[in-house]
């Protein structure tokens, strides 16, 4: 595949600094590129060693300035980037339909050109939207609705009557709709408590590989429209995920829990029941959140603190045996002077 | 479905306040029924708000007085209300009998009215129970044995010579029987130690989504009687989990752990290797265990501590800037008098 | 299966010390062999109880002296113990060929001797060397390359493009060359990075059950010769892990982290993003590593401290309510002395 800057900068809105008839033939890393490559310099970082580069065209911020080199200059150069990566490497083409290695309950309602492949189980009463495409080893239960250009990845189980919006893509070894984590104790032994509801994931969102996401009680857990998780992330049942919140890799969040929009929780943070996590906070990572976060807060720790705060701890954590010592030191000291 | 009031209190052996013919048409929570519903009050804070619940009926405790809602007094209402919720949610009735789909090793053994869905993968030698739903893409391996009402859900991998007992639950993704973690140092590489045991687990166990439970290096990885695991927990190689004890999400437990019967870990909690968790002990979430700990004892933090020392700890370390700011004020004002 | 100690003896080099014609039929663990079992007492804590075994036979250290008990001495006993258990339990012998029942795509090359069983869904443009061994419900993509002699346990999923060497082992639920979490803000919605490198998996590495490893931005995830992974290890894209290190169980490394040679992350730790952990580095478990770690150096606590030092500070935050009640004290005995 090969484009010119000028084709390249009409489909992201960029203007050219040098000969908008440069041809590039794909996309690279700022310190791999080769000269048939366009690149990005989006940060501080990049633009000061923009020099550096061996791409044949670099993405900059518009109001950038000052290089030899032939530039693109846009408005925000990182989803200009995205954009130009799509074009090099779009979605793979599968021929639409479905396999006749496939196996498939009643009433199924199949949109158009979606595809259906090898191994993958879905059950009665199934709704697949259009252009969605089913990878390998699929399990679709019951009553599940599926929107349009929806992919789901190879060893995705989603189970009975649970709900999945448009351009939502799930990554492999995920499970949608397992039973939550509900017992009632009876003397010794634990009754289940039957799992009634279901997970609804609204359009844009995407899931990690290996996410395990729980039904609700009664309900619905609910990850709204734009939500982003990393892998194996786990949300129990009745947890609610607001619009465009982050949830990065083994990020686990326990039963009720409503997150807000915009929220971010870093990597291997976990969250106990009932809370609420309020919109914009940010949870640090391997922070054990105890108590509700208000909105815009920024906590780390576990238990978790204000972040600024966590900053200043960890700086004297170290330094405890010193202080430790010190303590003793004075009192001796303290002593002396008590005895005179 | 409907049911009167006199038909549910019959299977929960409740006592109706109120008028026994009062029909309901589902059950659902506090907050959320309706006047067709029959919700539960089990705890005090919903009992204080009795009034408020729109649901046609309240499971209560026996000894609860003091309200002009219908009610059905029980003893133990949570466990009433799991039973009552069953009632209404009864198992998917799936057909019984082997997916012409599926594939079936040599010397297959099913039990009657079990189900094989399709793309389920059986080796050789496999014992299936009676009335035991095995839904798409489990994979079996040979010699594997499972008992009787056992639900296996979608991708659930169990390796050769595994043994599954009755009325045991896995959720799918969840994989029994790989490899314990072990390897014999060789100079610069390592040699794999075969990991020549199993993985028991016996009755009325459910293990949730995305678990990895490995087999033993000898004998037997043993997960006993009524316990019950929340998702993506990592059990190693020989493991024993005494009786009704519970795991919470994403705990992870080293090689030769015992943990004894009633113990709860809390999420994210990890346990160091060859040790004993005593019976009835509670691990708190995130903790890391570093030795043994004692039967019926609580404990918290990363290495742990009892759990009330953790709680003073934990309102300090917040604390430690300006306890630093403090020694050194005191320092200053020792030094003042000590050069007097 | 039964061998003379002498037949074993020479397939690991080791000297006997007692009758070579000694038959044994199997292997064990130090305290649940029988005598006809073949045992390991590699450890001084073993070698101090060698006389309670009931092995038929010991393996020890080549400088061990003084037991009355048949003794096989060798110079690494772990690995002769792992070769001997590996002599007893060889690799299931399975039929090779290609099930009917599996689904391959264009322009295959599959090896000679290799398995591919029921339900195996393979893409196009794929190659399989010799003697792999491929589980049932394994799904593989385009263009993937798989070496000689690996073996992918059931429900593995292998995504486009990827590379997996020779005598490599996978196993179940784990999912190589997911997207890594690439994403540009846009306002208040994230822009998709598609991510469009690939894992490359080096050489007798080992990946535990339940692993996510992502594919790169651009480039290659990259896991080399020897690695071994415990079960539900993250690795998030561009991550770089050098020879025969090890991951422990439930460890979440960020992208483009770059571990060294012989490194050790010890369980549910994790680095974040852009770090170096250098060669025969070893992080705790439960470190969460927020700087690069040099060479040699052994780290533990969140954020990350030296391991020495570690130990130092965790004698005393358990005492932090006591040094501040001293702190207190001390200050009012202060101002007494000020007073006067």
């Amino acid at each position: 595949m090969e484009m010119t800057l000028t084709q390249i900068a009409n489909r992201v809105d960029g203007e050219i600094i040098g000969d908008g008839k440069t041809t590039v033939h794909g996309v690279s890393a700022f310190d791999q590129a080769t000269p048939n490559d366009i690149t990005l310099a989006g940060l501080p970082k990049y633009l000061k060693r923009i020099d550096e580069t061996n791409a044949g065209a670099i993405i900059v911020p518009d109001d950038f300035e000052g290089s030899s080199k032939i530039l693109v200059r846009v408005k925000n150069p990182q989803v200009a980037f995205a954009k130009i990566i799509a074009i090099f490497h779009p979605r793979p083409k599968t021929a639409p339909g479905i396999s006749a290695n496939a196996d498939i309950g009643e009433k199924f309602i199949c949109g158009k050109k979606s595809t259906i492949s090898p191994f993958v189980a879905i059950g009665h009463n199934v709704t697949v939207g259009d252009r969605t495409l089913i990878f390998p080893n699929v399990v679709i239960g019951d009553h599940v609705v599926i929107g349009d250009n929806v992919i789901l990845y190879p060893n995705v189980t989603i189970l009975e009557r649970c709900r999945i919006g448009n351009r939502v893509i799930i990554h492999s070894g995920t499970v949608i709709g397992s039973d939550g984590f509900g017992f009632a104790p009876d003397g010794e032994n634990y009754v289940k408590i039957p799992q009634t509801g279901i997970v609804q994931i609204d359009d844009d969102v995407e899931i990690g590989a290996g996410n395990t996401i729980d039904r609700a009680t009664f309900g619905k857990t609910w990850i709204q429209k734009g939500v982003k998780t990393d892998n194996q992330v786990h949300l129990a049942h009745n947890v609610t995920v607001g619009e465009n919140s982050i949830l990065v890799a083994q990020v686990g969040i326990s039963g009720s829990v409503s997150v807000g929009e915009h929220a971010v929780l870093a990597g291997q943070a976990g969250v106990a029941g009932h809370l609420e996590i309020g919109d914009h906070a940010i949870i640090g990572p391997q922070a054990g959140i105890a108590k509700s976060v208000p909105s815009g807060e920024v906590v780390s720790g576990s238990p978790e603190i204000p972040h600024r705060l966590w900053l200043k701890v960890q700086r004297i954590i170290p330094r405890l045996p010193e202080l430790k010592k010190k303590l003793g030191e004075i009192e001796k000291r303290l002593i002396k002077i008590e005895e005179k």
